[in-house]
């Protein structure tokens, strides 16, 4: 299995605390060894830092740890390989262009059986995991029901939950998917968020010895959501989803979703 | 302008020593501030470190200038932009996937009055520069000829040569592009490239104080091409390609090309 972060805020913020969390999952607190990978959103645009090699191992990973890199949308993964051997191309986050808009997308979970169901055409995945098959069949439904793009993209994520609903029947799916602009989180069986506003406190990481007082890091304006397979805070209260939940975020709050009684 | 690296290689080689030159020419020995991106393949995924930060300047550049990062296809890019703003999605390398491929593109040059002839469908450009929109108009044109990978894909560098011939016909269009085994290189005005082969010497890099030893860092098989918009070295004899000339490279040697007539 693997484990997924993501990041959704109104105003450009880095995401150094949260990954310093997840990268030590990545062999050290967790067995995540199987590469890792983590995508920001700038303007339009966006850039992908992956490596194949461990996260708590990797120089690059120091890099974006260390270097504070500011984005209102960010998608991150690590990787504990199930299907498809341990490279490059296997490691998400996964990219494709539609509409000319980036697609980002990260999956947690395993799928089975589903060979037959899922074909693809206009999108294929390079390398050989269940995960990039999914997206690229995801992104071919998307783009057969929509050849131009809508206008309101909250009826793309929508659909796109409902396709997950689908991918789930298949095992456990749990997704995250950007645009750029929207972050929809997919909840299989494990996923938490939280949104930090006025007034910040302390946050206190489960998985390394880093306390920050987001206070002194924010403004009272600022709103940023955080997404994660397992809580990355000992301190806080996180919302964890439930099955089949999805929601919508969007300068980090809240735009679409299910609600799933508890 | 802007101005183009690219390596192809017989074995994975790491390109510190080229980029090492290339970076200053981001503002130090150059002017070509307004950004940077390398796209290494490593098997059939690729990865790209971008910035639209000045490469001279850029943390993200100096890692890839001091960390070894070993391939057999690199795309580099520095740019002075003159269509399209400074910012993430306006900086090269490009990339798209067609048949479970990754295709990166860098260009170099400046096209006019082309925005009626070229009308993409499939592929669109995330920001505004002619650039990318080529590279777009490009793969539709060539997933239109060909809606599935051809066996040689020689025909399809072939093709996209030929493409190159016509958006020639709009200003300067020198351009590296590369599917990971094969890197083509095609020349509008300035592009010139060096095979380094056994028995291997000395290399003096002309932008900054490196002086490389290759008998050092090689084995007696290696075959290591380098493309650049200039020579980065002053000991070596470089080639200079023609305009509207190009070759294809596979492992490091000539596999296609169109010779032109000095």
């Amino acid at each position: 299995m693997c484990e997924l972060l993501g990041m959704s805020a109104n105003v450009p913020t880095d995401i150094c605390f949260s990954f310093a969390g997840l990268l030590e999952r990545g062999g050290n607190t967790g067995p995540h060894r199987d590469g890792w990978g983590i995508t920001f959103y700038e303007g339009k645009g966006c850039r992908t830092f992956k490596d194949s090699k461990p996260s708590c191992e990797s120089t690059v990973a120091n890099l974006v740890r260390d270097y504070p890199i500011k984005s209102c949308a960010v998608i991150s993964h690590i990787r504990q390989a199930n299907r498809g051997r341990v490279c490059l191309e296997n490691t998400h986050p996964f990219s494709r262009e539609l509409w000319g808009k980036n697609f980002t997308y990260a999956h947690n979970g395993q799928l089975s059986g589903y060979t037959s169901q899922l074909k693809t055409k206009r999108f294929s995945p390079v390398g050989n995991t269940d995960s990039e098959l999914a997206f690229c069949w995801i992104l071919d439904q998307v783009s057969q029901r929509y050849p131009e793009k809508p206008k309101n993209m909250l009826v793309v994520f929508n659909y796109i939950a409902k396709l997950a609903d689908q991918l789930r029947q298949f095992g456990v799916f749990n997704m995250l998917m950007s645009d750029g602009e929207h972050l929809i989180a997919y909840c299989s069986n494990h996923l938490s968020w939280i949104t930090r506003r006025a007034p910040f406190g302390e946050a206190r990481l489960a998985d390394t010895d880093w306390i920050i007082d987001f206070k002194k890091e924010t403004t009272p304006n600022d709103i940023v959501t955080v997404i994660a397979t397992k809580p990355l805070t000992t301190n806080e209260a996180w919302e964890t989803m439930q099955p089949g939940e999805f929601k919508v975020f969007k300068l980090g709050e809240v735009v679409s979703g299910k609600k799933i009684d508890k």
